[in-house]
């Protein structure tokens, strides 16, 4: 938490400070603004000559590989969250680095979920200096209230790799929990009792980190294939018990929505995309693993049997149901950044063209292109939208940071983007005249689907010409926002914030798009 | 071509120059002794804002392309040798550079083969300052004789991917050809009708070069899959009527040896690898495509068959040969670099457990281990061995350079390296008090297996111990040296050389082990 005296005004009005956890940022300058000058980040070169000839990095304990690794005050260290709210490596890290009295770690996951609430304690006692990463839930809690000693900065998955490229965050060291790996460090996360899927989030922390401990609860013989993982790039290997809890991958729900308002708004969202003519043979799209986002899946799997079409490529984390249309062959490829239940992880052991992506592939935004802008339509959620289409993915309208960006901001940059969401939460409009945070720039934000109608983005006068005779209820965002008022009795209240800053919000391109205050809890 | 002034003597005893082609180089200082202290190289950061949002990166013409990316003088262009004597590729872009008037480029391919005799011309002209890159034959005809303006400098496999790793060579741009690419640039060897492989040679080229330019002529919708080359390294795509003579990539022989001589040698090795306890279930093997290596391969397989035993893996250069051991469970999986046969490629297309390396993952000193080291045994050719067991490789007796050094001394830090060779050539003793060149220092090389008896390195006291009871004939190497005087009637003549240099060997860190002099011809 920090109180600034200087704030600047960026690109979407947001007051932000040009200084963080004491490094120099480029506040937000809009979309595809910011054209970096300088070069990637340089590791420094390692030789063979250093490691074992044989290739065995084993060593016994995480413990004996962190003090191998050189761990002092002020590293950063950094995991992956494959294993989601099943991850039972984070934990340790600190509790060895409690025991070893070091203080002031930067933690920086690629998310943190409820199962790291035992950290709390370290950032209260200073072994963790703060967390920049998705906090879900508890940490996010514990970070709105201003009680972390560092701001938190929240990243999209993309975001997180470029910033790990670009060198904005240097890994002191990365640990990388992989349900399979070879004593060389060649790893994959489909093999294995705890295998949870691919382990993209881990690339750019192999690649760039300074010290590399893979650890594993399934130890093969060289060569441990697939490599998604690279060896070459590891310097220990532990093997534990268990890594990490895979029924606890899943995310969102599992089965599709059964509420008749969420069923009219995925079905309203397939009516749309079809009638603005994006299914279409060799299509592609993304959706989320939320019920609304699952349902409008079923109604794409619908229309492409009835058409004899198929999608060419579906984006996103896996589960059951894109597996279906693989397997049904309504869709050729699943690119896939991470699973969302052990049916994805299956599929992606047995089917060729179930392929590991990563964020280097689909969502960096400083490399050369991305497949995140290639898909015709991508399916989102979002907190709160406000009348200019910017959304929030992050906090809830009550100021608090509960969620992570993930890969949200980076798949905006998809052809069509559709948010579906209700009118209304809790008896609060979803749409406001400003986001209590602005994550994605309303420009990149095609259509927002409710279920009492749906507005149109009236900067894509195209779709607008397209459904121009459309018998869906096509309406402007302040209608809808005049009707959810109507219904909720008024405007949303706004929550009760310190000036004190607690987090950050980049963009995709490492600039601050927002910041988030201090909630003042209600007891105050 | 370069005459020094001063020249430092290395730790095999070379006179090697502290400068090359303007940079400063370090001479080599022993195996595992030279430890770099720097960083990789960090290339420029791009921006997603700079390249097509639907991912098409087309272009007309290989022209454009190289236009494109800002062709200009001084720079320097790669290219990869998958196709070997089939490439269609580096002639013409020269052929375009010359067209546009652009002088004093460096050419670094991977390995330059006899198709590339066009390119003399341009070396004449100045359009090629120099080439640093293996020269088979011809332009490593025209480098011995001096009339190359720069001094060739000979990497391994390895030391490419290092050079370019580490900056010591930085590549303006890349031209990739890829038997199979999309519009994005993601590519792949192994699909197309010109399919000739991995592209394992073009990756470093890919990750670091300043532009990329694939050229393919086979582009598949994206995604393409796999991608070897990630499209996110790629800047443009050109699609050409053929890449490639992929029926050109057979190297070596393609059918075992015939001779008595080589057929007893490669009996010989194969029996001493048994007999000093290599061959057991799981172990590991490389042996390069001529016919004695065949033939070990071959005895290899019988001894797999006979005992019920199978290797773990196998690397190299892959034919049909290792894929017979493959496909009849001899063998667990195929490392491989590069297909010597079509019979490779369709069996990298098919065969899950045939997978495509890289000089990344198998060759690169400077990286945290890498899988050479691995092997129980590796098999290599040599042209000439000294009484240390300092070997060439790429130098004939005449003191031509007609070879590159391929992945020869990367796979050095085998196990247990043995070089099968004849013990003259034209009547020619192959041991020599002296190597013309020394591409490997003999510390790494264990055995030398020939006709007339077998002789271990003396550093080798386990490998001694263990055939002190052998019925094969265990000789010293000064013996086999005088054995092969006597049979051709004295020492080997001395090549005539001038004092100028023509070319540097470079060891797998980057420091000069050799350097190659000019040949004086007959006529002079």
């Amino acid at each position: 938490m920090k109180k600034y005296d200087k704030l600047v005004k960026n690109a979407v009005g947001r007051m932000v400070p040009e200084e963080i956890n004491g490094k120099t940022v480029v506040p937000y300058m809009g979309v595809g603004k910011y054209i970096p000058t300088g070069n990637k980040y340089a590791p420094p070169i390692p030789s063979c000559a250093n490691y074992p000839a044989d290739g065995n990095k084993m060593l016994n304990s995480l413990k004996d590989a962190l003090i191998a690794c050189g761990l002092k005050d002020g590293m950063t260290i950094s995991t992956h969250h494959h294993f989601r709210n099943g991850d039972l490596i984070a934990n340790q890290i600190f509790d060895i680095a409690h025991e070893l009295g070091i203080k002031n770690l930067m933690w920086f996951p690629s998310a943190s979920f409820p199962c790291h609430e035992p950290l709390i304690k370290y950032l209260e006692d200073g072994t963790i200096h703060h967390i920049e990463g998705s906090m879900n839930g508890v940490l996010g809690k514990f970070c709105s209230e201003g009680k972390m000693q560092g701001l938190g900065v929240l990243r999209s998955h993309g975001g997180r790799y470029q910033s790990v490229q670009d060198g904005d965050v240097v890994i002191d060291i990365a640990v990388i929990a992989a349900p399979t790996a070879d004593p060389f460090g060649n790893a994959n996360g489909v093999n294995g009792p705890t295998a949870c899927g691919p382990l993209g989030f881990a690339l750019a922390d192999s690649q760039y980190a300074h010290k590399v401990i893979v650890v594993t609860d399934n130890l093969v013989p060289f060569p441990c294939v697939p490599w998604q993982i690279h060896g070459n790039h590891v310097d220990y290997v532990v093997l534990l018990d268990k890594i990490g809890l895979s029924e606890k991958i899943i995310s969102g729900t599992t089965e599709i929505t059964k509420s008749p308002d969420r069923l009219m708004i995925a079905e309203m969202t397939a009516r749309f995309c079809d009638e603005a003519g994006i299914i279409k043979d060799g299509f592609s799209f993304q959706a989320g693993a939320g019920g609304t986002a699952l349902s409008i899946g079923i109604y794409f799997s619908q229309i492409c049997r009835d058409r004899k079409i198929k999608a060419r490529f579906l984006r996103g984390g896996s589960n059951k149901y894109p597996v279906a249309m693989l397997e049904e062959g309504l869709v050729e490829y699943i690119l896939d950044g991470q699973t969302f239940d052990l049916e994805g992880v299956r599929s992606m052991r047995e089917n060729p063209n179930h392929l590991a992506t990563s964020p280097f592939t689909s969502y960096n935004y400083h490399g050369k292109g991305n497949f995140a802008s290639m898909i015709d339509v991508v399916i989102l959620g979002a907190t709160e939208v406000d009348v200019n289409f910017n959304a929030n993915v992050v906090s809830h309208s009550d100021g608090y940071l509960l969620h992570g960006i993930g890969g949200w901001q980076n798949c905006l940059f998809g052809k069509c983007t559709i948010l579906p969401i209700p009118l209304f939460r809790d008896r609060m409009p979803v749409i406001r005249d400003e986001v209590t945070t602005i994550c994605g720039p309303g420009e990149l934000i095609d259509v927002i689907v409710t279920e009492r109608g749906i507005a149109i983005n009236p900067l894509r006068t195209d779709l607008i010409e397209k459904l121009k005779n459309s018998s869906l209820p096509i309406k402007t965002i302040e209608e809808l926002q005049a009707e959810a008022e109507k219904i909720c009795g008024g405007k949303p209240v706004n929550p009760k914030l310190g000036e004190e800053i607690v987090a950050a919000i980049k963009w995709v391109d490492g600039t601050v798009i927002d910041v988030v205050r201090r909630v003042i809890p209600e007891k105050e």
